[in-house]
């Protein structure tokens, strides 16, 4: 029977599509041939990274960066490019963090690898000095709140491994980063430090946003590499009288001034319609932010310039965003939604890149479920660039906000997950990291995702 | 009418797949699990490249690689390890290769960065000096074969960017490194320069295997890194007068004695019947052949490892080989299926890995047409892994012998393929190159792939 019913389907159903599918398959194939033969995604990476580096919002380097964005923006060939003020937080890390175990031992004994997090308070020039009270979850913190007080409480919480994504793991371990200082201070806690947040293979400690609870005291909070993670687990095992020492330079200070970059491409037809695609600028202070998210703001950036060199221009406007503040506050999306909010703008749809520049395996949507199936039925045009996976959930973080503010359907390039927490907001997200192949990919499918999402709603 | 006939076919077909298809799922959810957690891949593939390095066939190292070998296949669990024998090629390299590029005028011009080509013989000690001649194919170099002789011919052919998959590249380009020698001696040509098989984004140059036709003169072959053979190309066309030199010191030494390292699991139901996985343990002398083919070993340990640990005894018996030598001679695997048909022993199916230890994206195939459509109807068994691409045509180098002399299904492990002729046969080939995730999930796909094959053949 089974023999019969496929015949029908692909009778009744394929030729209407594979008409439409043709042209579309043509020009997805021109995209890709562009973006893989001219991208100047790599090479403007390379100039934010090498020559620009680090860029936290606030920081010496964001003015130059989004100079660098506005330039990059015009080459590729934007009808217009301007920038949009927004506030932002400004944090300082200050000094170089230091940790290490105190023992009445005699024995030599590294010192830690620790990075404060983002957000965090410093511990004032003498550090603190503390016995540690190591939990893998907040379970076993409530359930040890009694020995909490004058501890530094470390959240040795381990990356599951067996996920397939890991961004799943994440998911489930960045709470202890985000929550734990203040779920420990409520207890007495005198600082906090984080194993990372990472499954990789060595010892770099990755920092990443924190956030206070107002209700309870401020208390300094590290990250740790994980071999030090470990190594710290056992000792406080074996010399049950070992004290962590650590210092801390960092601070918040007053708001400051930042801007999202945008440059757009006039729609033909609907020049008030806006579709957006971006990354974000901002970085962590203490590498390049190569991955997170220099990636995601030259593929945008390489989304216009494709269309432009392939003579295609949207119907709808096309804004490339560049946001000016992710990482420790997301401000840059916030105001752009606030601004597209505020004028009643019509946004048909915005796509993030903030997940790394791997090869591109899917995307990840909030979008109504008509489009949702609109998106799945392209399956077949993308196939053959081994971007096959259009089920995951999601959407990025500053989209989020346009999707939060005015219901705006959002979708995030989903690339390959494997490396990106041996690099993510550590020492190593630096442009070597990069493959330039495997950004270009990404910078195509976002290419193709845009331009049928131009020529379908 | 869409809409009536798909329930149809949900309702006919699938009930009976799900059922027999559940239990699988579990069982290669297991395997994941196993593998995630608590694999030895990673560790194996780090004594094999940092402790011995590089091994080409011959070499002092191979001794050391084929006893590491036996120590880690006794470790994960194989029932019988054993050694066998093969002649293989020893090509030494010798002293380091220079070349640089001579002209009569007084600028200071960096030396060009060259390796010998894989059974190349040497220039002699006082080098080769003479023009050059550029081609970017066969077809330019018969064009202008009255203009070869006398000179180095310089095959500046160009990776194709815009294939996804890039072995079609490889394949397409690989002709002017294996042939070009001769094609080149054939009309007086005395050396000759090969653009490196790559697209990356450095300077290495990329050796690999070329073979002489005895027919016309020795001479020697080199590959040049990619910026380097950009430079020479733009020199030779300004400063028409520029000679090159290149000295060599590689020479062919008199055939040794190489072995295959074999371990068993052996078949609870079909003792004598055999399933083959493996990787080749050879690699090129001047990196650690982490991803050539370090990953492509300790992933085919991998599979018997988590079959035992997981309490999976195969109805076939599992036979693990590392191959003796596949860069310079497929000594290694000729030998192997040389001995399978003298004994008549009956093999089911073989798989190889030897395409990097980067994600995996699928496998690539040459079995008969019933086998491909059980092995496509296992699709929704790795998709959660997100290997889904069973279309490619192939199967590796190694269990193509296999293939060839007693007709075996065979197999090879499809990872993602932008980074690797970035790598492959060049001095970045090294252990930190090889993410352990991304080992340890094509090691998985592998254990699932023998998994379901040896139940249902």
């Amino acid at each position: 029977m089974k023999k019969f019913i496929v015949p029908i389907l692909v009778a009744c159903s394929l030729p209407a599509f594979a008409v439409a599918q043709e042209g579309d398959s043509a020009t997805l194939r021109k995209l890709a041939d562009e973006v893989l033969t001219h991208s100047t995604a790599y090479e403007n990476l390379r100039v934010l990274t090498k020559q620009i580096g680090g860029r936290l919002a606030g920081s010496p380097q964001m003015p130059k960066a989004e100079q660098w964005g506005v330039k990059a923006l015009k080459a590729a060939g934007a009808d217009t490019v301007y920038l949009q003020e927004c506030m932002v937080p400004h944090w300082v890390r200050g000094a170089k963090e230091e940790a290490r175990i105190i023992s009445k031992r005699r024995d030599f004994i590294p010192p830690l690898n620790i990075l404060a997090l983002g957000n965090s308070v410093g511990s004032g020039p003498d550090g603190v000095t503390a016995e540690v009270l190591e939990v893998a979850s907040f379970d076993e913190l409530e359930a040890k709140k009694d020995q909490v007080k004058g501890k530094i409480v470390f959240y040795n919480h381990r990356f599951i491994p067996t996920n397939i994504k890991t961004f799943h793991s994440y998911g489930e371990a960045v709470m202890y980063r985000g929550q734990g200082a203040s779920r420990a201070a409520k207890y007495g806690a005198v600082a906090v430090i984080v194993r990372s947040m990472s499954h990789g293979a060595n010892n770099f400690p990755h920092t990443g946003a924190m956030r206070y609870d107002s209700a309870y005291p401020l208390i300094p909070a590290v990250a740790i590499g994980l071999e030090d993670a470990d190594r710290l687990s056992l000792r406080i095992k074996d010399d049950t009288d070992a004290k962590v020492f650590l210092r801390t330079n960092c601070e918040m200070k007053k708001d400051t001034i930042g801007y999202n970059v945008i440059g757009e491409l006039r729609g033909s037809k609907y020049p008030d319609q806006y579709i957006t695609v971006g990354g974000h600028l901002d970085s962590w202070d203490v590498a390049e932010g190569a991955h997170d998210d220099g990636a995601g703001c030259v593929q945008s950036i390489e989304v216009l310039r494709s269309f432009k060199a392939q003579g295609i221009r949207p119907a709808h406007t096309l804004r490339v965003v560049l946001f000016a503040n992710e990482e420790n506050g997301t401000r840059g999306g916030t105001q752009y939604a606030a601004v597209a909010k505020a004028r009643n703008e019509k946004h048909i749809f915005a796509l993030e890149s903030d997940a790394g520049g791997f090869t591109p395996r899917g995307f990840s949507t909030t979008v109504p479920a008509a489009m949702k199936a609109k998106i799945v039925s392209w399956k077949p045009l993308f196939e053959p660039y081994g971007i096959n996976d259009f089920e995951e959930p999601g959407g990025g973080t500053d989209v989020g906000q346009l999707n939060a503010a005015i219901g705006t359907p959002m979708a995030e390039l989903y690339p390959d997950s494997q490396r990106y927490f041996d690099i993510h907001h550590a020492a190593n997200d630096v442009f070597e990291a990069v493959n330039k192949r495997e950004l270009e990919l990404g910078a195509f499918g976002m290419a193709g995702l845009i331009y049928l999402v131009d020529l379908n709603f």
